[in-house]
């Protein structure tokens, strides 16, 4: 039998846990979703670890460890991750950040934040970031706006460190003065670069004509940059390298963009996916099903954030919407694999548990199943209690790449 | 939702095999235990491998790793645990011991031992142990008699080595000669002076008055210490320090308390707590409600020891009957954190498997069941066949404590 093509779904956070003000049941129990239960019964299942028992993974570890990269061995920061999945390329000794636009007010000297996201409304943002790409003595700064109120900042030039403090406070309130985190001079320089920086943004931003756009528009201003995650990018071997898979990632997020760019994987930009409840998630899929019929790729990672967005808003109707939303176009690429025989193993699990009632990720198990050449059990529901007593019993994120390597006829014997 | 407190019960080897002469059933699924049963109804169950599949672990080794120390990292030997569990405090370079006070005899200037335990009989002991402290020309020799039959034993000076053999020769019969376990002369010179202190003991414990009591009272003179797992102290990270919890400890077992010390849990002292069958555990349940009623600790283990003694016993009814006994007690526990809602996350399981069959540890898995913000399963009786199915699966000692941070809402995201 030939070998097949592997798609990976990841729905960012859509494990949960039973939630008391509805009946004791998670969004997966209450939703209805033939199409990921029609994976569960027709495959095999089980819960998986992302990371280890008890241990809230982040999106950007738990995509690495998803794709068997040892997070604790390769995640060196979420600056470099989402510098890569802003498009942007880092030399080694770059040091990244992870940014937000967010609104501030100055006081007495002094910046402080009123709003850490400026209200979330995206306009301007593009043109705002442009704006932040200047050389200094120190150091040069390229900031790019990625989706939404998000950024990424690079401060590229000798003599720099990661080992530094963010700026952002994590919360309203006044802006952190940003310190060194070891006695290092190039540790000591960085910190006062970026606190020169955030000084320039206010400034730079405030006088900026699309600022008073948004304002004349009712938006807050997006007129601070909070950076957080310094980090520099790592050696890691290549997907291509450590499986001989030609793989693409489809994804909104840069977060997640990054994840796969850092490993080599070819992005495949889909427009209006952005990583929001609202995302165009058919067009996901349906670029999904154009590769595959395409041949071009062996193994595609498809990224859906909606999941974790509105469970940290610990809006459990919400979520239950949004899983039916994923459940039909997951219909759709059913479909069409079965109708094109595109002879493909299909998993579909969660990266991390975000419950609507903590709001935050959780250390929780995640349901998997996997649709394929497997060993059919008697799970009928995708759900995170039902796939735990399923077949595949309890997995950890390394292995699961194995595992799909292994059914798609792609293991290598160990030994003879 | 704001952070739970953490109460951890640990009924030293309560798991155990089915007995055939008992229906094929272990003392746990024969037991009448609604309490525990109520935390696997309404909580998660699973099994847990104290130290790894196949390993039977020791009580201390077992303690270690489910407050998430790696044993084999961190355990340095038996004595430094039981001396520090006794309230001694280690320098770095002594070696404990753990003892028995036991019966001697000496025929042809040889010392047989004719009962290990001095029938355990604890009369006097506290006297007599403190008569066995005194200065040598070699070392100093520091004694405490701790719960029952058990006592520890330092030697503090210079040169001396752990690598040494035990003086207790594990069975009745002739008492064993130390020997040096490598070439130093620290092992030769450690090994000649606790042949000596061996030596002297009998002289000094004959010849008390307090053991003419013991004998007038018809009791086996104890009249000879038998020393064993000889160790150092070792640097281990302090509880507080890793998890950031303000822990406690509840055991009436040395072995137990000394773990706790080892860590810098809280030893909290409860009147008749002796680590036996008999002991007052409705008082360590107490102390638990009070320290959960007035707020003064985030973590409390519980141990409860008469399970594994009786265990070691072969006593199948006498483990129902204890296994009913720590039931009850378990009940007011849940019924005042209910009562008072004492905002809580409790576990329930076992440090190891003590076979009533076998008569001693086995490395089988244990069952566990935590009760809070969980995925409830459908599982309903705490044992070990109706846990291993589950919704936990199959954890590992070192797993649990992750797990109840993360469920505690004390989980540390690792990424973004």
């Amino acid at each position: 039998m030939q070998q097949t093509k592997i798609v990976l779904i990841i729905c960012d956070g859509m494990a949960d846990r039973p939630d008391r003000e509805h009946n004791n049941k998670t969004p997966l129990e209450v939703a209805s979703k033939p199409n990921m239960d029609k994976i569960a019964r027709d495959g095999i299942c089980g819960i998986m670890n992302p990371i280890g028992y008890g241990i809230p993974p982040g999106s950007n570890t738990a995509h690495l460890a998803l794709l068997g990269y040892n997070p604790y061995e390769y995640y060196t920061g979420r600056g470099p991750f989402e510098a890569l999945g802003a498009g942007l390329n880092l030399g080694k000794d770059d040091i990244a950040f992870r940014c937000n636009f967010a609104t501030a007010e100055k006081k007495n000297n002094k910046i402080f934040i009123t709003d850490r996201r400026a209200g979330r409304g995206e306009f301007g943002m593009k043109e705002l970031g442009k704006l932040l790409n200047f050389r200094t003595d120190d150091a040069d700064v390229v900031f790019k706006a990625s989706s939404g109120h998000r950024g990424v900042l690079v401060l590229r030039g000798k003599n720099l460190s990661e080992k530094i403090s963010d700026s952002d406070p994590h919360s309203e309130g006044e802006i952190k003065e940003v310190r060194p985190l070891d006695d290092s001079d190039a540790a000591k320089r960085t910190a006062q670069i970026l606190n020169k920086f955030t000084e320039r943004c206010y400034e730079i931003l405030n006088r900026s004509e699309i600022q008073s756009e948004r304002i004349n528009k009712g938006m807050l201003p997006a007129n601070i940059i909070l950076a957080r995650g310094a980090g520099k990018t790592g050696e890691i071997p290549k997907f291509n390298e450590k499986y001989g898979l030609n793989g693409a990632c489809i994804a909104g997020v840069t977060l997640v963009k990054g994840v796969g760019r850092s490993v080599g994987l070819n992005i495949i930009d889909v427009s209006s996916a952005t990583g929001h409840a609202d995302s165009n998630i058919e067009g996901k899929i349906d670029a999904c099903i154009k590769e595959l019929k395409e041949n071009r790729h062996d193994f595609i990672l498809i990224n859906i954030k909606g999941t974790d967005e509105i469970s940290h808003d610990g809006d459990f109707e919400g979520k239950v919407e949004m899983i039916e939303r994923i459940d039909k176009v997951l219909g759709k690429l059913l479909l069409s694999v079965s109708e094109n025989n595109l002879n493909t193993t299909i998993a579909l699990t969660a990266d991390h548990t975000t419950s609507v009632t903590v709001k935050e990720h959780s250390g929780d198990t995640v349901p998997i199943a996997i649709l394929g050449d497997v060993r059919t059990d008697e799970i009928c529901k995708f759900s995170e209690r039902e796939c735990a007593k399923g077949g595949l019993g309890v997995i950890k994120g390394t292995d699961l790449l194995n595992i799909l390597m292994d059914l798609s006829r792609r293991g290598k014997k160990f030994g003879a």
